[in-house]
C-alpha cells in the first residue's frame, strides 16, 4: 500500500450511500506532508512528462495542488464556481455537477492564466462519476491546451468516471483505487496497483 | 520591500471601488514558490510561537494556508463556507460577510478538529473591514483554543479591520499594508514596515 491507500485505511470512514470520509487528513484537516509524499509520488508516475501549470478546482482540490505544485515546481490556477465581482469579463466556463452537495455550479478560468502553450496536470482530492473532472478537462480544452495527465487522490473504481477518463486515453493516476466499501463493517477495499 | 510587497507592485492592478486585483499570483493563478518564501517571513515573524494548527476559510486562503504548514510542520484546517452533507452534526458555526462577494455565509468547523488543546496560526489571503477574521477568531474562542497569531498576505490598511484586530491584542503580521491606492495611476502606497 502507498502512504494514502495506508492512510484511508487508518483514519477513513466509511458512511452508508458510498460516501467515504477523510476529512480528518484530506479535505477539512489537512496533512500537507501526506500531501508532500502524494506530491513525491506524482512526480514519479509522470516523470518525462513537460507539465508546467497544475489546474484543480475549489475547494477541496486547492490545498491538495498547491503543496504538490511545490514537487513540480510550476503555478496552480484554480477553478471557481461562482462569478466573482473581482474576475474580468474574457473567462472559460464549463457546469459542473456536484455529488457531495448535490447541485450545479458554473466553473470559470480567467483565460488569462490558460492558453494555447500550457502543459497541464489536473489534480483533484476525488473521482467518482467524473462531473468535476470532464468539466476541468473542457477548459482546459476551450484553451486549446494540452492535459498532460491527471492525478487523482482517491477514485471510486466502483463507479464509472475513472474507466471513462482512461477510455478516452488520458493517463489517470488515482492514488487509491477504492473497489468497494462497506459502512456495516467499516472495510473498504483498494484495487491493486 | 519584501518578497510579496514586490510581487504586488510589479503583478497587482487597482480598480474602481479599492479593488486590487492579485489573481495572476494569489488568489486565482497561484505562484506556490512566493508563498513558500511568504511562510518563511511568517515563521521568523512568529518565531518562538506555540503554534501546532494552522486555520484558515475557504476558497482563497486555503493554497496560501497548506504551503505557509508546510514551513511550520502542522495541519490545516480550512473553515467552510456552506454545509455540505458530509460533514457531521458537531460544528462550530459562525457568520461571515463577504466583501468581494457581497453576500453573508454560514462558516463551519467541525469540533473534531479544533479543541482546546490547540494553539493556532490564522492565515488568510486579504484583510480588509476583518468579517472574515472576526468569524475565525470566533470559531477559536468557541473552540477554547488559543490564537498565537494571525498571518494576512495583503491588509488593506485605510479600512478598518486591522486596527480592530491590534486594538484587541491579537499579533496582527500582514505581509503588504496598503495604504493607499489610486485606479487612474495605478499607484500603490505601502505601509513602512
Amino acid at each position: 500500500m502507498n502512504c494514502l491507500e495506508e492512510r484511508i485505511a487508518k483514519d477513513g470512514v466509511v458512511k452508508e450511500g458510498n460516501v467515504l470520509k477523510v476529512d480528518s487528513f484530506l479535505n477539512h484537516c489537512m496533512d500537507v506532508s501526506l500531501f508532500k509524499e502524494m506530491g513525491a509520488e506524482w512526480k514519479k508516475r509522470f516523470a518525462g512528462k513537460n507539465i508546467n501549470k497544475i489546474l484543480t478546482i475549489e475547494a477541496s482540490g486547492i490545498g491538495i495542488a498547491s503543496v504538490v505544485a511545490l514537487e513540480f515546481n510550476v503555478p496552480v490556477v484554480f477553478a471557481k464556481k461562482n462569478k466573482s465581482i473581482n474576475i474580468d469579463g474574457d473567462m472559460y466556463v464549463t457546469e459542473v455537477e456536484s455529488f457531495t452537495h448535490k447541485n450545479k455550479n458554473q466553473v470559470i478560468v480567467s483565460k488569462r492564466f490558460l492558453n494555447s502553450d500550457d502543459h497541464v496536470l489536473i489534480i483533484d482530492d476525488f473521482l467518482a462519476n467524473g462531473c468535476a473532472l470532464q468539466g476541468l478537462i473542457s477548459i482546459v480544452g476551450q484553451a486549446g491546451a494540452t492535459v498532460e495527465g491527471i492525478g487523482i487522490a482517491i477514485e471510486k473504481g466502483f463507479q464509472s468516471g475513472g474507466q471513462i477518463i482512461r477510455n478516452l486515453g488520458y493517463q489517470l493516476e488515482s492514488l487509491a483505487i477504492v473497489d468497494s466499501m462497506d459502512a456495516a463493517t467499516g472495510t473498504i477495499t483498494f484495487r491493486e496497483q
